[in-house]
């Protein structure tokens, strides 16, 4: 049996995980041959979740093909094979394989320069490889096989295509199921699946790939989202201002981004108007310049300090195209940044506020778990940052007295801070357990150098202020993708774009089913009616797809008593409610922003 | 005495107007002539509001030597000297003009083709002019002289440059007092002086000339006239969309404006990653072709029209630098851009819900003088027009029916209709009788046809439909021009970016102060303490400049009795209120939008 390991002491499991995949490879391989003996054998390394192998087979495999290679591999791995590692010199080897007709193989062996070449065998398969293996078949736990695709010999689409089969392979039963509910869900969840279903968005190639259009429900969403960090972030002290879309390559220039960020950033724009280089526009990447300059405009006082400068700009950056996937990483990134100048000694009353307004956000949105990490200069490098050995020391021992005031679980990251300062990132755990990089805080001692920013000190100077850049959901349309997948979108009924779909019965019960859409909408309640012409039943399953919190149910007994009968999206059917009743139930849970989609005992989410 | 002329037939009155005012140039010219001896004359034409003539004189004017001219004006108008004309020979002139050592004149003749040119005397003083001119300066009604200010010959800067004498004159005194008041009024007003001072919004070369950059209490304007027109939309059956701010070359392509609009739209941005002309990006300067991508990509049937899409985003235009003034003319625009997609009989009830729309929206500012004008096809040059007869016609009279039945003031357009459909455009008077173009509805047969859009029938077949592009403030930045030139700054409860300043008598009073702020902010009231170091009169007196509508006076006595001493912008005092009445009063004003400052008998505006 083997052994199962379950502490994450990260590495050592990984990497043993890692080896019993291979070798689950390998067993795969050894499956494949008995079922064609004419298989030539491309490599099969572990991959992240798994282990894949690939293969030129006289046919192609398709996945009715998958259980009967599992099965051969059960029966390999229940003989208790041992894993054999031998150096042959390389000649032999290369007639080995020449010998089996193992073409890749050869070429493997022609690449390497080694007067010796590893080799491993398990019972009938001898295979190029430098290992390291378990010891024996019976030590790799519960496989599955997942998939067959093609692949390129060595991902040169001018070289054959091989076929590959992907499995994976975990130490435990337990585990396996997790990982295939996980996979499962993840699919279900995918939020590029979703945002079409749910028409919340869609892409272009005419506008520019990258870049997503919101649907009506789509930039309801968006708006809802936004609109609450606004409401958040105005009750914890900070301004919002609107600085545009674009700015002159003389103003990247002074802060630098020019020299360091120019990649990143969209394609300049000069025309008849724009008369040298410093003229031409560019869209903006950040808003940090442009608040600075907002800054900068007027006089401040050490009695207005903090200043705090939000807005939810949309940014441009010019991402490669191959890298863009459905919401979360796009081209059109809307920030919901903010910078606040303050004087130095208010390091660790500003990390305190920002932390506190990142932690209030999240447990809205019931996202419970997240981790910390902190991003401090590297001590034996100070030369490499900007910025006093005091004012460092300060606002490191800051940022770790916030954290943990806060009760943060965080990393240290020593020599991951930027030249500029030191960061804390959050990372938000999903309910499938995935990372999401969502809020940041980082201080900056360099922009207010480079643009020379001061405030006047209560003795009447002229001193420098401190900069923190911060973001809380990071991008909408990235929180956005997190937030459609967390709740599979099943969205809270705050956040719901359509929060209820009132469904007559009949054509005649429609009437009624406009005074209930009048009266939830005076209330505040986004309804709309299925007037279509379909049975009450499909209209019903119609409405559970688009996960819309309620159903209300109209017909004559309801119309006869001011009531709807409602179903919740989960499937509970809460019978016949008196409409005041239903508004004021519901009205409570959205101004609650609550996660509960109707109290208990009929409690349901 | 000069003849008043009451009635706006317009033109002629104007024509008259303007001929009175050449005559008042001439004048000028003489009295100049009495005090300059050696005054050189230059040309001296009537314009908008006035007339000016432009003169080389031994010394340089200032605003001190008005008055005396035009006490000499007021001497040459007393003597009833009738203007004359003559028609002197070209070769006569231009002697006459080198003897009097008239430089200017004789570089004008020379310019001239003519056989004979026109000369006019009254009085004392000879002109080169072709008139016409009045009959005798007792028909001039009263005069004002404005400004003196630099001007080169011929706009040219490279020859002389002459000094400029600006004036007024009108047909009676109640009118030049009038438009005194509007001048001094207009000064007063000022947009982009109140931006400053008010500190709503400043310019910087570093971004772009023409695009505003919004400090916290413009972007709170800003954000509080969108929500506001939003929050009606809704109401009135908009869904909003977010659709970015640019878009691929080939999709301006396809709407046609690449090749009729390409010079107002900033140039192309083309990197790497762009392969061809088509692939390139460019900022987009409308939302309809994003809107239309939205409508072409889900099938619509006739039971969802009209489909209404909504957005505010901000659109860039390519303005020439000398073009741009404030917020009236900028480079970013950030429309309340809508556009419906509907069937050919919805026409009329689209204008209706339309119009309707717009009033609600214009009455709610206060903006109660509006004029509207029809512009129709030429019905002479049908081919110009796309579109069928039949739809023209229904189109044409729909949009007269629905201005007569919402009893609108109108004009007609007669060959001003676009080529592709009729529209109506909302002309704004402001509060001194400025013009300002803001709403449009403008029907569309065109775009559909570029971009093969289709709904589905009653009958199960496909059908063209017809666009409405539609905004009704137009743009946030120029309407916001309006708002603060219209209000002077001093706007309405609910829009006020700071609705109350709440001023302690002294240090002590600091922490009732922030007791009352707390209790405002949590009623939604936007406030601030003024907890500088000044005297209470010196807050008072700079919370009026700023033109909240509250200051709320806190001491030992409010602090006492939980009360605020309630003093309005205007002056008045209204002393000691109860908090909770005066947040209970200050709410309701805010929720209904009134235009009220506080209710009478304390009224006050």
């Amino acid at each position: 049996m083997p052994t199962p390991i379950e502490t994450e002491a990260a590495v050592g499991y990984n990497a043993q995980l890692a080896r019993m995949r291979h070798s689950a490879s390998h067993v795969m391989a050894e499956a494949v041959q008995e079922l064609f003996p004419e298989a030539k054998f491309g490599i099969g390394p572990a991959v992240e979740d798994g282990f894949y192998y690939d293969f030129e087979l006289p046919r192609a495999l398709t996945p009715a093909d998958l259980p009967e290679i599992e099965q051969r591999m059960r029966r390999i791995l229940a003989s208790h094979a041992p894993f054999i590692r031998a150096s042959w010199p390389r000649i032999q080897a290369l007639t080995y394989f020449r010998d089996h007709n193992q073409p890749y193989k050869v070429e493997l062996i022609e690449s390497l320069t080694d007067a010796e070449v590893g080799i491993y065998q398990q019972s009938n398969f001898l295979d190029l490889c430098h290992g390291p293996h378990i010891e024996n078949t019976e030590q790799i736990g519960p496989i599955k096989l997942l998939s067959v695709a093609g692949a390129y010999w060595r991902g040169n689409e001018r070289r054959p295509m091989l076929q590959r089969i992907y499995g994976t392979a975990w130490f435990t039963q337990d585990e396996l199921d997790q990982y295939l509910w996980r996979q499962a869900e993840a699919l279900k969840r995918d939020h590029r699946k979703l945002g079409r279903e749910l028409k919340l968005f869609m892409f272009s190639d005419d506008v520019c790939s990258g870049v997503p259009m919101f649907y009506p429900r789509g930039e309801m969403l968006r708006y809802l989202m936004e609109s609450y960090v606004r409401e958040a972030q105005e009750r914890y002290g900070y301004q919002h201002v609107w600085t545009s879309h674009l700015g002159r390559v003389r103003l990247y220039k002074t802060s630098k981004h020019w020299y360091t960020y120019r990649d990143d950033m969209f394609p300049v724009m000069a025309g008849e108007q724009e008369q040298s280089e410093d003229d031409a526009y560019m869209l903006k990447p950040m808003n940090c310049p442009h608040h600075i300059l907002l800054y900068k405009a007027q006089r401040h006082s050490y009695r207005e300090l903090p200043v705090r400068y939000a807005e939810f700009a949309t940014l441009y950056r010019y991402e490669q195209t191959g890298a863009l996937t459905g919401l979360s990483r796009v081209r059109s990134v809307t920030q919901d940044d903010a910078h606040a100048f303050i004087a130095p000694e208010q390091i660790q009353q500003e990390f305190d506020n920002a932390i506190n307004l990142t932690q209030e956000v999240f447990e809205t949105y019931g996202l419970h778990d997240y981790k910390v990490r902190l991003s401090l200069r590297d001590p034996e490098q100070k030369a490499d940052y900007i910025g006093s050995d005091e004012v460092w020391e300060h606002a490191e021992s800051a940022l770790r007295a916030a954290a943990e005031r806060r009760g943060l679980t965080y990393t240290l990251g020593i020599g991951e801070a930027a030249f500029y300062g030191p960061k804390v990132d959050f990372m938000v755990h999903d309910v499938l357990g995935r990372p999401w990089q969502c809020a940041t805080i980082q201080l900056d001692f360099n922009l207010p150098e480079n643009f020379e920013l001061e405030y006047i000190g209560e003795d009447g100077q002229a001193h420098r202020p401190v900069m923190i850049h911060r973001a809380v959901t990071g991008a909408t349309e990235r929180f956005m993708a997190l937030l459609i997948e967390h709740f599979a979108g099943a969205f809270p009924v705050w956040l719901a774009p359509v929060q209820a779909m009132i469904i007559p019965i009949t054509e005649r019960h429609n009437a009624y089913a406009q005074q209930v859409l009048a009266k939830l909408k005076a209330a505040g309640i986004r309804a709309e009616v299925d007037s279509r012409n379909e049975r009450m039943k499909a209209k019903i399953r119609d409405a559970q797809l688009q996960k819309y919190p309620y159903m209300l149910v109209v017909g004559d007994k309801e119309a006869a008593s001011d009531a709807v009968s409602v179903r919740l999206r989960t499937g509970t059917d809460l019978k016949a409610i008196a409409l005041p009743a239903f508004i004021e139930q519901a009205s409570t849970l959205i101004r609650t922003k609550s996660l509960e989609l109707w109290p208990t005992p009929t409690h349901a989410q």
